[in-house]
């Protein structure tokens, strides 16, 4: 989201930062970053843009008792103040746990994905999200939690080739990587909802991502004792050209149409279900072939002029909009993947087109009308 | 503008920070900030909100040449780029000299005001505007040069009662400060603009700041061969609240049209007249008198609760919008200070009111419609 916390380093996630930096030079950036990144006038921008929940991402380290990790509880605090004045609700959402749970950068441990083979972190975990729901059950702002945010399942796995693409930093720490069983997940899930109902009124959320196949849960925690779970699920058009789609405007909206909305609808019989990923961002138009979302993310070389006028794009981006919301208007709600980040397409070589990732310019270039 | 820049410090101002910081802790700070605070979506906002121009404050320090400060001028090139590629106009305003003139907190040296006292000083910043003049002369993003912000002179210099409301860190340092002359001010702008020019094509204006008295200017570079000079004056409500206006909404217009207006007509006919900084912030919204924008500022209470209602501070708001553009459309262009700050109304006590400093809050909550 911010290149400029990472400058001068080789660390490539969250895990691999402070090892590369003084314990001062560490703090400081993460403070700034904290400070200015999302304040105040975000959360009534998102409000004026139409917005009415924000999901917002937590590091397993969130209350401060992981060294060398700095806490951010104080933060997450801030934001339930902002969200309640302005009249938004918050679905916070734990994007990443001890040992990693799918191997991404956004995970926090490239290549690492161990977490769900030890059950002390296992129950670690369970023990945050309990104390997560015990400081906020309560707040008028609290939509819901999300227990874990993408744990990854084999085919994915293999389709992504995580271990390729998201090499580790310390291959020792990687050794056992392997995606999580369908068996573990749904265990979790559980042992979770359990724990949290007791703590979370009934009408908080408690959000299930699909572990990347929405048709495994077809008849999962459908008991009546099971009050107001929801069913998290990721739709980019990147996994639909990883998937062999066409990057064409109307190869896109058909992949839209026969795979992403009918899926929400078949779910929907079972969950009130979300889009709680998804974007504009898309090859054509970059200009290139992204292989899925990969080249200049990943150090292959990025296109460094526009190919698609203004324009078009905006055309483009238009189209692809407007099915995706109707799509989504099948379910239950949608987050867009992300409010904002700071990739500079016009100075930095190779990022043409990666401002569609960041919702903010979306709706001010005219690319989203909610 | 952000307050975690100087956490853990006494610092006031931009000369003290560096030295109550490590040189890694100081450079950690300032370059997240510069990476976070403004980036390529800002430029993307500005013109979706409907503007035109930015007006860029820079430091003396721009150019790296000067311990210990950090130069930024890759920022401005970056800035440069994000302008054209989106359409907006930069206004270079060099914010800080050496020495300081105006003894602000913004000037860079709180009770610090010398620098017109010191011809080498002065000479060394006109070979600053040149570089920068040499720099972007050729740009078509390039509005124009503002040779330096708010210099100030004695009749405000009194009225504000700078050494008092901004007591100076090292009182050795500020011992000689007094407010500019209006020779050397005079003097000062002939001499830049005959340097300049040389090197600016006619087509990028000059602006000079009025020294906090517009009427002054009058009859000043009215010979034919001064090309594209513009007048820039700063119109605050709190100004006017110092001048004596009652904090009523009817007051606060009559202000505006009667002292506010009525100056910029008669000054447009000798200059364009921009009102190159206002804002909404008045004491009637804050729900206390803050004495000429004071309080909180320095030390003193603030509000820390809403006193006056959302739908109330709306309607206030949007009357005095209107009013104040009315009154600058009868110049050439106005600027809002600010474009964004970072002052948290919600979660630090004292700073109710303070976010109408901010314009895209003031966009967001429907307090301005341009």
């Amino acid at each position: 989201m911010s290149p400029a916390l990472f400058e001068g380093t080789t660390a490539e996630d969250e895990h691999d930062l402070p090892g590369q930096l003084s314990k001062e030079v560490y703090e400081a950036r993460i403070k700034i970053h904290r400070s200015e990144y999302i304040s105040e006038g975000d959360f009534v921008r998102i409000r004026a843009m139409g917005m009415n929940t924000v999901r917002i991402p937590v590091p397993f380290f969130i209350f401060g008792d992981v060294e060398p990790y700095i806490g951010c509880i104080e933060e997450l605090d801030k934001a339930f103040n902002w969200a309640e004045r302005y009249g938004l609700k918050i679905l916070i959402d734990l994007h990443t746990v001890p040992g990693g749970q799918n191997g991404f950068d956004n995970g926090g441990w490239c290549g690492v994905c161990t977490w769900s083979q030890d059950p002390e972190k296992v129950e670690w975990t369970i023990r945050l999200l309990e104390k997560l729901a015990q400081r906020y059950g309560s707040r008028t702002g609290l939509f819901g939690i999300q227990p874990v945010n993408e744990p990854i399942t084999e085919e994915i796995w293999n389709l992504m080739d995580v271990p390729n693409r998201y090499p580790a930093a310390d291959p020792a720490l990687a050794e056992k990587s392997r995606p999580n069983t369908w068996e573990f997940l749904e265990d979790f899930y559980l042992r979770v909802y359990e724990r949290l109902r007791k703590i979370l009124p009934e009408d908080k959320a408690i959000v299930l991502h699909d572990g990347f196949d929405s048709y495994h849960w077809k008849g999962f925690m459908q008991d009546d004792k099971y009050k107001n779970v929801w069913l998290d699920t990721h739709l980019y058009l990147m996994m639909a050209e990883a998937s062999g789609c066409e990057q064409t405007p109307q190869e896109y909206v058909n992949y839209i149409f026969t795979n992403y909305q009918k899926q929400i609808r078949e779910m929907e019989k079972y969950f009130p279900v979300l889009c709680g990923e998804w974007c504009l961002f898309n090859s054509l138009c970059v200009g290139a072939d992204t292989n899925g979302g990969r080249t200049v993310l990943h150090g292959e070389d990025g296109m460094s002029s526009e190919t698609v006028s203004d324009e078009e794009k905006k055309n483009i981006y238009r189209l692809l909009a407007d099915a995706q919301l109707e799509a989504w208007r099948s379910g239950h709600g949608y987050f867009y993947w992300s409010y904002k980040l700071l990739t500079d397409t016009v100075n930095t070589n190779g990022w043409i087109g990666w401002d569609a990732w960041d919702f903010g310019r979306c709706h001010d270039l005219g690319w989203i009308q909610i």
